[in-house]
């Protein structure tokens, strides 16, 4: 863990000894040059690293700093589920300008939430001063076999974990600044889907991606890196309520999976186990890298852009 | 590889091909959801997290991008120097503002410059707007006993590598707005003594850490994580051309290695190997956690900072 506020002598110390007291027991292992830490024998590590910046990624005015530190390392952590990996710990580094400083432990609370979620520790980080709020996450897992884009098979179905729609329509309500919606809390506290991934994973899944992007963008890295075609019907896709189809295509930041898998999967099991549905909106056929959605007014593929909807 | 650059449609896209294109072999496994990447079997993981932000831990006259990039990730490969750990990757995150696009490129160059340097891979990234340049950089390594800061014991003598003060003489010409001094290169591009420290750990080095902080302020961490004193003799520093002692005291991100271990260390066989010497400037003794300096007119223990000298 280091620091480098430059808010005068001691500060950056203060700084991290505030951090660290509203980690408690979720930090370990902090105060050498790096963090230490052993993977269960035969596991491949799992990395990714995500950014969150302000007025980017987030408005202060749409979230409290414990929303926004949450949803930039759950963000994060959404890529451990995507490749059915096992959290395993977190990196922080934050740029935390003088006007965020008072926000310090808000913000450290909200990673340590995120940590709480995914069952994971808070191994080390880095601080230093900016001129506007960054939170960039390191996850590290680990997997036995992870689970890549790469593996659709044609005969595959296509699943989708939960429903979407709802962070697109809480996004366009706080740009048009209109009342929050009932989906408030798919946008304040997205869910990685981590212990949905590892059952999935058990049970055969052959390739998975996290709606980040977009479903149809998404879907498209699947195709691409498997060298299928995946076809989509529309109407099948499971809504947040009084999302049109249209704008659960459009909606980013889901952090639902798209996985692709064998017919035979229980999606009763999956909702009775996690209370979230599990919904075959698809298949897989031959073809290479392209994405086809069935019922759709717009076939919306373009990338999802985080303010220009 | 995620990219949110927000330049335009297409825009992140390009800047990720890109990067990919400048980094060419040294990108691997970049792709899907998260990197994977099998570790030795036995060894543990070490992984550090490390920003370089425009305007507090460079300034864009002083160095080019490529030397701003090079150095960035040349930090944060020191921790794991410091840890004798063997590198296995590096995640960048990189928020570049529009001023900045142009020199992508050569950014890129700088990040696989440190690559090649540490003989690792880039395993993945990510890549947002922002206000200010910054590079963050999280490196994952392996070690089967990694060095900590913890395991000094008293009756070890305390070696430091390389010279110092050269980067605190460049930094002081900098803001001085003076020449350019003799000692730039060692500024520019700091070179990461990683197969130094696996050679210091095989002959039994006891506890090490990097000289981001300045010499003092660094022994202090391996005092206190090992519960001793370090003494040393200002007088024995190894310093640069043309600096006074406390100058190399002073001095902050040599990225040298201060090392304790036992005092049959053959510092001849290492400098013939490495071309750099190995001195030894001191030696542990019992004490909890305090540094003693001798022979220095300032015994400057406080900590580094960077353009307030």
């Amino acid at each position: 863990m280091t620091s480098e506020l430059a808010l005068g002598p001691g500060a950056e110390f203060d700084a991290i000894r505030e951090l660290l007291a509203r980690w408690g027991a979720r930090a370990e292992g902090i105060g050498d040059d790096a963090a230490v830490l052993s993977l269960p024998r035969g596991d491949a590590l799992v990395a990714s690293v995500d950014s969150a910046v302000e007025g980017r990624h987030f408005r202060r005015d749409w979230l409290t700093p414990r929303e926004i530190a949450y949803r930039a390392a759950a963000a994060a952590l959404s890529d451990l589920a995507a490749m059915a990996a096992h959290p395993r710990g977190i990196l922080v580094a934050l740029c935390v300008p003088i006007a965020w400083r008072d926000a310090l432990g808000e913000l450290a609370d909200g990673i340590g939430d995120a940590a709480d979620v995914a069952q994971t520790k808070i191994l080390g980080g880095n601080i230093s001063g900016g001129a506007e709020l960054s939170i960039t996450t390191t996850v590290l897992g680990s997997a036995f076999t992870p689970l890549t884009r790469g593996g659709a098979r044609v005969g595959d179905a296509v699943y989708v974990t939960g429903r979407l729609g709802g962070v697109g329509a809480e996004l366009d309500a706080l740009l048009a600044r209109k009342p929050r919606t009932a989906h408030r809390a798919r946008f304040a506290h997205p869910v990685p889907r981590i212990r949905e991934a590892l059952w999935l994973a058990e049970r055969g899944a052959s390739a998975a991606v996290d709606i980040s992007d977009g479903l149809a963008a998404d879907a498209r890295h699947v195709a691409a890196a498997s060298n299928v075609s995946l076809s989509m019907d529309a109407s099948s896709l499971p809504r947040c309520d009084g999302v049109s189809v249209e704008q659960a295509l459009a909606s980013g930041e889901e952090y639902e999976l798209l996985v692709t898998a064998g017919t035979q999967l229980d999606a009763a099991a999956f909702e009775s186990r996690f209370g979230v549905p599990l919904t075959r909106i698809g298949e897989v056929a031959a073809g290479s890298g392209t994405v086809e959605i069935r019922n759709a007014r717009v076939a919306s593929i373009g990338g999802y852009d985080h303010f220009t909807r």
